[in-house]
Parts: structure tokens; C-alpha cells; sequence
């Protein structure tokens, strides 16, 4: 199949590029390079030394035997949307392309503006391309568990049947965000819904917990092939930035008393679903909602998780528990479903602290460069609008 | 109390600063003209002569007794609304400063950027000044009934109680918005209330009827004072379309078979439940959503209406359905709920014909100027994406 990739130089992006090749895919991609720009806004790096695209499109010929297609550019550019879209003519489009943190959408108005024009201009472009060229193809568009919130009830998968005041329908499951980012990505859903409703487009809405890894099976050992690791408080995902502290022998941080409860998904394992997603289109004009996760887990949990695993090989580090800069409940009910990808046939990873392991084991030879820029491990970014390092509580 | 108008030159704008200072408030407002402009663009204008600001100003310092603060800018412009909250220092803030047209949304992509990132874009900029300068003033801000769409259920204000496999939550009702401009005022309403939550302000989010009429209680004889009405496909509304299409003698023109049930409301009927919103603001950090209608009518009940009140007073016109240029049920359920407004003391305006009467008379004397512009009257603006005169079925 013709997939492409939206966003390609990025944390999902790369590996999926290559995750799919390996299956026999033709895959094409965009990217302008943004998030290495954000990161280093955020005075932070990839915790692994990432090539620029040029050498990684050498090494993907390498691997595969054949060109990655790719374009450089902005999907805020609708020329450059129209023509590319134009020019691979894709079965599928897995759009990564937008900005991913919700720290980095509250720094200020400025960044406010950015995350959300950012994101829905991006998606309002590749719909039109979609409807004036592809119309046919495959929309796999990533969202965020966080759209949903922490409701007091049972989380459907984007849709659920209700009985109220005698009277029953099917409707939107009602979302309630937790930044200004995760609201971007609501109003792209609400945008994509709109979209195939109305000109008869299909979507699959990828409603992903945090992920976090660092492997991707069929992922070449070449050390050309990695993908980036966060670790700044704006792009780093909490597991992720968990096991980059206790490589240092920094202290592992949750935000507040850690009760809060997420859905987590690994690296491997978002690869697999996006490969199920995108080999499983909806009927013509379906827009179908996913929640793409393996489990939830509280962040004590995970902090207790990565302690341990670390703890066995070596690195014995505290947890202390910081300030929380969100303004979140930190004990709630938290109930999602995810049916439809295991229906698909996604095979969760059942062993955590494995993956947990191998993550540590491939970043500890990067241990530098993570020292090199531990100011960024602890955050300042505070919901209320304030910026100010949190203090241990 | 000082109340900010953003948006103070358009269709309700103008009659709202009006209305509030003959209550005794001071009025203070902006806007950067861009209504005229959009109106031009769709080749047409206001079937009411109305003034340039200049002298909109000058007649008001003459019925009042006092200058209109006034700036002209742009609200997607951070420093412009920076400072104009600086300086006006209000009580209340009433958000009009949004592109209001479905049509002009779906023209195509240009339009939907322009749609969504002016409203978005203006919206943010006016939370953030709120939450700098202001942070204890109230947000009155105008979402549309047609947030909601046409669900199978009855339509509560804002949010509802439900019970979903066995557990209980109070959540947003879901919305399901028929153009890109309803969804770009469904992101403001998740915009605005996150920004509530997360940093106390308070807002009325009022989800607004069509409305129609050019009459409000209190406006000054003074032609001078009169406000803008439009016949245009994008910004006419569709009673004061049919008025004007009644005038100049020209069929009255129902989309399709005219089954769609919508909620609508008089220009005076506005004008009241937006004092009486202004003047009964909500508690501190809160969120409240007021559905802010008169009843809900058949768009074939609204044909027969104008058709019958105009042929009493000597225009006989036929109603001719067109192809209906959007997409969107014209047989369905609809039962939205508006208790919240008559609690605090809204009066509806019980006799319709006698406003639809009046409109018409207040626009007879105008008939040349929509005769001189009789063209818009027919939709070319099409929800699938082309643009081609509708014809009659």
C-alpha cells in the first residue's frame, strides 16, 4: 500500500517509516523539522544521537533496498500539502504532523496560538488535499487519550449510545481536555469528524495513550535507524523521562502525589496498531474512533516500575515527588475501552518492566547526552500561566 | 457596570451599545470593520444605509450624552486587545467579534482558515487578556444553537447528567456542527471553558437562536442609530432574507423541502437577554452555557409566515424551494431546552408577525437598495465544495 507519512522525522514517525517497509509498503513522507526546533527551544536533545534526513534516507536504502520518498516542508503550507499529496498519490495518510505537548501549548498565549493554528491549519490542509485529489484514501490521524479527560464514567470509543430524558441516540463522547494542546487535537477530531461526514472521506481517529520505548520490532540494529528520546519536560513522555533519570542517578519525579491515572502504550506496540489501522481501512466514508493503549497505570505506579527495573541493574535512585505545574485531578475514576484494535488483532506486550529494560539498556550508552542537558528534567511550565521550576513537596 | 462590545459596529453590536447605555452603562467597544468587508466580498451590503463609524459615533455622544470609547483593530491582533482591555479597564466583556457565516466558511479552504483562525485566534487573545488584566471580569460570549446540530435527544444548556453503564457524571453535551463555522465556535466554546477552569475566570456562553429583525427597544428614532441588515447567502439570516426577498417581489426561497427545525430569536429579544446576562453575571470561576432563543420553527413554517405577513400589506410573493446547497437533515428531531434566560426574567416577544411585520416596513424604504443587489439572493456556496447557483426544485 502507498502510505504517507505526515511527520515522518519524528518519535513515531521514523520508526513507522521503516515498520512499514519492512512489510512490504511503499512509504512516502513529509517533514519540516519542527520538533527538533521545539526541543531545542526547550534547551533539550534527543536523548539518542538522531541523523539528519538525508543520512537517514541513505540508511532506509540501505535497509529496504529503495528511495524513501520525501518532501521537506510546513503542513501549514497548502501548496506544499496539495503537491505532495499530489505527487505520492497515497492509499493512506498517518498524520504525525502535529505539535505533541501540551507543556510547550502552555507556556504562553504565543505558544497557545501556535500548537492550535499549528495543528488545525495542518489538518484542515490535508483534508482539502484528501477531498480534491486522494478522495479515496485513508485518513489515519493521531489524537491523544487526553481528549476524553478523566470522566466519571466509562470511556467509549468516540462514540457512545445514550438514553436521556426517554429519548436515545448516538452521539460524540463528550470531551474534556486537560491543556491547550490536547484541546488542538480535540477540535481536529471535530474537524475530521466534520470532514467525512460531508464529503464522504474516511478516517480511522487514533485515540493513543502516552507512549514510550525506545524498540520497534524489524527495527534494524543499525544505529542509523534509532529514533529520537525525549527527555525535557515538554516533549520527553513520563516513562521515558522516568528511566533518562535513573540512568543518571537523578531522582525519579512525579508531578504531585502520582494517583493520577493514564493509559501507556509502547513504542512496538503503537507500530503494530498503526500498522493494523492502516492494513484495516473503515468502509468509504466511515470516520471510526480507536482508543490505542495497552493499560492504564497511575504515574506512581510507573515511577515504582521504573525504580525497580532500574534498581536491578545497578541504578538505584529515590522517588521525589515535585510540585505538580498542572492543574489536574490527582485521584479519579478512570475507566477507557479499547476493543476495536484488539478485535484487529493487536497483541499488547504483556511483560512492561521487559520493555522497561531494554529502554534503559539502550539509552545508558547515551548517558552523556542526557547529563549534558539534566536542567531540563525538572519543570517550570505551570498551568496557571506562570513559569518557575516546581519545588520537592 | 463597564461593558466592553467587541464587535461593536456589526449586526448586534451596534444596537447592544445602544441598548446598554440607554440603561445606563458605559459602553466602550472595537472592531476592525471586517463585517463590511466580508459582505462586499460576497458582493453585497447592508439593506439599511448605515454610517461609518465617525458618525455611528457622533449619534450616539447625541442621544447619550456621552462619547463612545472606541478603537479600531483587529482581535486576532495580541497587542491591539492587550491594550484596548488595558485601557477600558471592563466589567464585562461581550465577545461579537467573530466571523458569523456558515456559507462564507464553506467556500473553500482559504475561507475555513480565515473562519477558524479569526475566531480561535481573536477568542484566545481576549482569554488571555482577561486572565492578565482583568481576571475578575465576565465573558459574555456568543456561540451559536447550532453547536449542538440536530440530535435524536432533547438538547439540555450546556451540559447534562448522564448515566452510562451503571455510574453517573455531569459532562458537556455533545456537539455535532454543521460547517466550519459552527465547529470554529464549538473550539471556542472548549477554549473558553478551559480557560475558565484552569484559571477562574468567569463566562456566559450563550448559544444563540438565528436571529432576525432590525427593530430593538429603546434604539433611537435617529436613522443614524439604525444597525446593518443583510440578505447576502452568507451573512443574511434567513427570516430577514425572506423579508427582503418579500420587499422586491422575488419568491421567497426555502432550501429544500424546508423540514429543518431551527431555533430563533428577535434582534430585541437579543438585546434583552444580553443585558440580562450582562447584569447577572455568574459566580467567580465559573462556566455556565445559556441556550438564548424564542422558539424553534420549521424553515417552511418561517416561509409561510413572511409570505403571509408581507401579502397582508401588498407583496404577493410565491415561495419557490431550491436545492438545498448544504448538507443537513431536513426531517428530524429537535427539542433544545432554554429555561436559564426565563429564569433571570426574559420576556419573549410572544407576536412574531408583528416583528416580521415591522421588519418588512423598516426595509421598504430600503427596497432599492436590495433590488440593486437582488443577485446574492440565490446561494452558490455549496457544503460538497463547488460553487454554482442552486436552482429551484
Amino acid at each position: 500500500m502507498r502510505v504517507f507519512i505526515a511527520g515522518i522525522d519524528g518519535y513515531l514517525g521514523w520508526p513507522l517509516a521503516q515498520f512499514l517497509a519492512a512489510r512490504g509498503h511503499q512509504v512516502g513522507g513529509v517533514d519540516g523539522y519542527q520538533r527538533r526546533q521545539w526541543v531545542s527551544e526547550m534547551g533539550s536533545q534527543s536523548a539518542t544521537p538522531i541523523l539528519g534526513m538525508d543520512n537517514r534516507k541513505r540508511a532506509y536504502q540501505d535497509a529496504f533496498g529503495e528511495k524513501l520518498w520525501f518532501r521537506e516542508g510546513d503542513l501549514t503550507n497548502w501548496e506544499f500539502v496539495r503537491d505532495s499529496v499530489s505527487d505520492f498519490q497515497p492509499e493512506a495518510i498517518v498524520h504525525l504532523g502535529e505539535c505533541p505537548s501540551a507543556p510547550y501549548s502552555m507556556i504562553d498565549l504565543e505558544h497557545t496560538v501556535l500548537v492550535q493554528q499549528n495543528n488545525i491549519v495542518g489538518t484542515l490542509n490535508i483534508l482539502h488535499a484528501m477531498r480534491d485529489i486522494t478522495p479515496d484514501a485513508h485518513l489515519v490521524k493521531l489524537g491523544t487519550m487526553g481528549e476524553y479527560g478523566t470522566p466519571n464514567i466509562d470511556i467509549p470509543e468516540g462514540f457512545f449510545e445514550i438514553e436521556y430524558q426517554g429519548r436515545k441516540d448516538v452521539l460524540p463522547f463528550p470531551r474534556q481536555a486537560g491543556s491547550w494542546y490536547h484541546w488542538s487535537k480535540v477540535h481536529d477530531s471535530n474537524n475530521v469528524m466534520f470532514a467525512c461526514k460531508m464529503w464522504g472521506l474516511r478516517s480511522t481517529d487514533i485515540m493513543q495513550g502516552v507512549v514510550f520505548g525506545t524498540r520497534v520490532d524489524k527495527m534494524q540494529d543499525d544505529e542509523r535507524m534509532i529514533t529520537r528520546v525525549d527527555f525535557d519536560q515538554a516533549f520527553g513522555t513520563i516513562i521515558n523521562r522516568f528511566c533518562c533519570q535513573a540512568i543518571i542517578g537523578h531522582p525519579i519525579t512525579p508531578y504531585g502525589n502520582g494517583g493520577q491515572k493514564r493509559s501507556f502504550i509502547p513504542l512496538k506496540d503503537s507500530m503494530q496498531c498503526l500498522t493494523l489501522v492502516v492494513e484495516n481501512p473503515p468502509a468509504t466514508t466511515e470516520y471510526r474512533v480507536f482508543n490505542q493503549f495497552q493499560g492504564v497505570f497511575t504515574v506512581k505506579e510507573l515511577a515504582l516500575k521504573v525504580r525497580q527495573v532500574a534498581a536491578e541493574i545497578g541504578f538505584d535512585v529515590p522517588i521525589t515527588n515535585l510540585e505538580n505545574p498542572r492543574i489536574e485531578s490527582e485521584d479519579h475514576y478512570y475507566n477507557p475501552k479499547h476493543q476495536a484494535l484488539l478485535d484487529l488483532g493487536y497483541h499488547p506486550t504483556e511483560d512492561i518492566d521487559k520493555e522497561v529494560l531494554m529502554m534503559i539498556e539502550d539509552l545508558m550508552k547515551y548517558s552523556d547526552r542526557i547529563e549534558a542537558y539534566k536542567d531540563v528534567l525538572i519543570p517550570d511550565v505551570r498551568w496557571n500561566g506562570s513559569r518557575k521550576k516546581v519545588q520537592t513537596i
